[in-house]
């Protein structure tokens, strides 16, 4: 019966990990808490009212310290007394564009957006970690900012998403590193390519896969996975015409 | 007779390497640019004015667009209608502190100073460095950024330098990917653990020796090493107790 809170949970990926986590056993899923900036997520708001007070919708804008620091009340009474067990960072936003390097005009934002953000949930949330019994952080990332697979995605139209998907690893390193020792496991996971409003219609898989998958995941995660980047494992996909781009696993930075 | 600029240049590393370059035969180096936010260094400007007009000194405060914007013309007449050869990429700050990730407060203005600025001041450059027959931006960065050393740096306390570097070497990788049809060789280097404000008393090398070792590495710099991160080669590590910071060649991202 652990707890999850994820962020960005009004659509895309983290509403359908909400969903999907909503669908497992009480026996392995307990408060499901969703955040997100505001409430106008029809479909989020209809999976709180169907949960008969499984999932909790909180209000948090993670790019605002002041809207974290104002939820953190908020999330420890939904918790009613308890640790929180797993904190997915989910909220990220990608820059595409035509014009390569030279179109990217709004890197500071997208870094705030995908990595200042974590840092400072992460930080808000670390006191509610600390009383769970699993300690974990997901950070979802992705294999487009890894060097390990530069080569591969050196035409994707998304620098400042790359860019700053690096730092988010880098961020994620050195919280597995510091919090090792207090028990953490703090991963970063690609989640793939999604059919969302950051992904776009041309991705490889449909937003309830990827969550799926990411969910299995982190349901599987041990501590010796501590500061690992993962793949998600998508049967099929081993004959895919190139790269086998979801085998699971630890996959490279 | 290749022509330099090098961006924070009135102390540490970027006057190092501005007063190394000035050492060199001008068959080899032209003209030397030094961008500085002010010019309250009176090394520089000794530098400056014993060069017999080698060494010319230009306003540039690379966290500020409109200050980029406005020392282009002043760079384009100092190169007196020349292309510029080689951009170094110096500018950047570090974030010391003893209280790990909790302690880290600043992370968007370290990511400003060394990632955006970099980016803002290539892209302005670009038709400087088009025109230039070596086509070379040299982005100091640093193994302290990097996942393959992440683990010998585990305790380095500099949180946000270590995330933003990682970002420096993607911004990095993209560069060369994009501008590699155009003849651009872009490159990471890491110039060693130097004493200056930057690196402090503790650290490991000089820095003359770094900013001797880091121009000998772009002087040498060939097309086949685009998107490379390059380590400097100090004789003499080879034998030092732990591992060998200093061996030369290409270093894992």
């Amino acid at each position: 019966m652990a707890s999850y809170l994820v962020t960005g949970a009004s659509r895309g990926l983290g509403l359908a990990l909400i969903s999907r986590l909503a669908t497992l056993p009480p026996t392995e899923v307990g408060t499901i808490i969703a955040t997100a900036r505001s409430d106008n997520s029809p479909q989020l708001k209809e999976l709180v009212s169907n949960s008969l007070g499984r999932v909790e919708w909180v209000k948090l804008d993670v790019c605002d310290q002041s809207s974290i620091l104002a939820a953190i009340g908020e999330i420890e009474a939904k918790l009613q007394g308890k640790g929180l067990d797993y904190l997915v960072n989910n909220v990220g936003m990608a820059d595409w564009g035509s014009n390569g390097l030279q179109g990217m005009n709004n890197i500071d934002e997208v870094f705030h957006t995908n990595v200042t953000s974590t840092h400072m949930v992460t930080q808000a949330l670390l006191p509610l970690l600390r009383k769970g019994s699993k300690k974990t952080v997901v950070n979802i990332s992705t294999t487009v900012g890894s060097f390990a697979k530069a080569k591969a995605f050196w035409a994707a139209p998304v620098p400042a998403y790359r860019v700053t998907k690096a730092a988010l690893n880098m961020l994620t390193v050195q919280y597995a590193q510091e919090y090792e020792s207090e028990g953490f496991t703090v991963v970063a996971v690609s989640p793939g390519w999604l059919r969302t409003d950051l992904g776009g219609d041309r991705a490889d898989l449909p937003v309830e896969v990827g969550a799926e998958k990411t969910v299995d995941v982190i349901q599987n995660l041990t501590s010796s996975q501590n500061g690992k980047f993962l793949n998600i494992h998508v049967p099929g996909w081993e004959n895919a015409p190139g790269n086998n781009q979801y085998p699971g696993g630890e996959t490279g930075w």
